[in-house]
């Protein structure tokens, strides 16, 4: 039997290299917009229609809908509110649909739609990533979000941590490099993740805006099982 | 004063994003191109003509110049030799002009024209690199050949191997999470170099081609002082 392949994109101009039709595609922007979109289901959020771009958010806001929409870490005046967890409230999201354009996040989400599925994956739901893709028994592509194009460490950290406990099944492989070094990467951070973090670009930024709040809580792992699912043109879990 | 930046592109793919004018542009492809330039101005080669396509070559071999192409690790049927270090002798090279393309190597080359200077970097001249760029004081920029466009991991450790040691001088600082990251792997790996290079993908792809043989020399630190540079259509040596 053929092994079910791994590989790791360290950030969405790399994807037409790694592009594959029949992977799973984890899309992964771990500070903040995946463990933001988490975060929202665990609180009830029914649906959210991720958009690439502001002028997209606009539009669904002045026909109604609820908007997330933020760049470069900040809140864009016409959205109700940004791209932290801690704004995707019970009070605020539960039974509600919300369009979420954020800078480098939601744009990965719909390049990794030319894969088999795509779940949006964060510390928060790693087991339960891990668990479903070893059911599902196919290829696996992580997408890290990175920075504007640029690698970031936070994601690749992420990828690592999740390939890791992918590869405990024997019916996976890893046939690519970045997937090994994001393993290093991860197990070399992972015992004092705090730490390793603070070197990282996204700490200094989100600090300067006061932003950095949630990057303990963005590391916080397995607080759900829940996954969300990619459905044509919005998430929504399984 | 204005500290010098440091930062690492894994991919040629990710230049556009890196792009830096005022930097110099240190290229590495480990395995092999880089080696092989830097160990022909060892065996007293004069000049080399990188070129990106393989008509090109092929148009400079009808003219009459010595050739040396490959892609995917092997010989093209019209050049005089391949990529191997190891070809590179210098009964073959000394005082002669040679024109080179290969599957990732000379593609880069072409790319990071666009910085202030062009140094092809190897471990065989780690050291005099290091010494050089901390004597220009300018932006260093390392661009790692990689796989076809894909992250490897020979040269992201060999860019962090490059960047720890200019940061030893404290005008320099990194602004990126891949100087940070790729300094890490190289950190976890320096200890035992070959066992930990047996697992990236190049070795699989050599050893099916026997081409191995060179792994060893291509990660032997500082044989040389000599530093390939870019001047227009060809390299020569500082």
């Amino acid at each position: 039997m053929e092994m079910n392949k791994i590989e790791v994109c360290v950030s969405p101009a790399l994807y037409p290299y790694y592009e594959n039709p029949d992977a799973i595609v984890v899309v992964t922007d771990v500070l903040r917009a995946s463990s933001a979109i988490v975060t929202a289901f665990m609180n009830g959020v029914e649906r959210i229609i991720p958009v690439g771009t502001l002028e997209e958010a606009k539009a669904y806001k002045e026909k109604g809908f609820m908007v997330a929409a933020e760049r470069d870490g900040l809140v864009r005046d016409f959205a109700d509110f940004g791209n932290s967890p801690y704004n995707f409230t019970p009070e605020r999201v539960a039974g509600k649909q919300i369009v979420y354009s954020t800078t480098n996040g939601t744009n990965a989400i719909h390049l990794a739609s030319s894969g088999s599925q795509v779940l949006i994956g964060a510390y928060l739901n790693l087991s339960a990533l891990a668990k479903y893709i070893r059911k599902e028994q196919k290829d696996l592509l992580i997408l890290c979000a990175g920075w504007k194009n640029k690698f970031n460490l936070e994601d690749t950290l992420f990828a690592g941590a999740l390939a890791q406990l992918v590869l405990e099944d024997d019916q996976y492989q890893s046939i690519c490099d970045a997937t090994l070094g994001s393993i290093d990467l991860y197990n070399a951070a992972k015992d004092d993740m705090m730490g390793y973090i603070t070197k990282v670009a996204q700490n200094g930024r989100l600090k300067k805006n006061n932003l950095d709040d949630v990057i303990g809580y963005c590391h916080e792992i397995d607080l759900t099982e829940l996954i969300p699912v990619l459905n044509e043109d919005h998430l929504f879990v399984l």
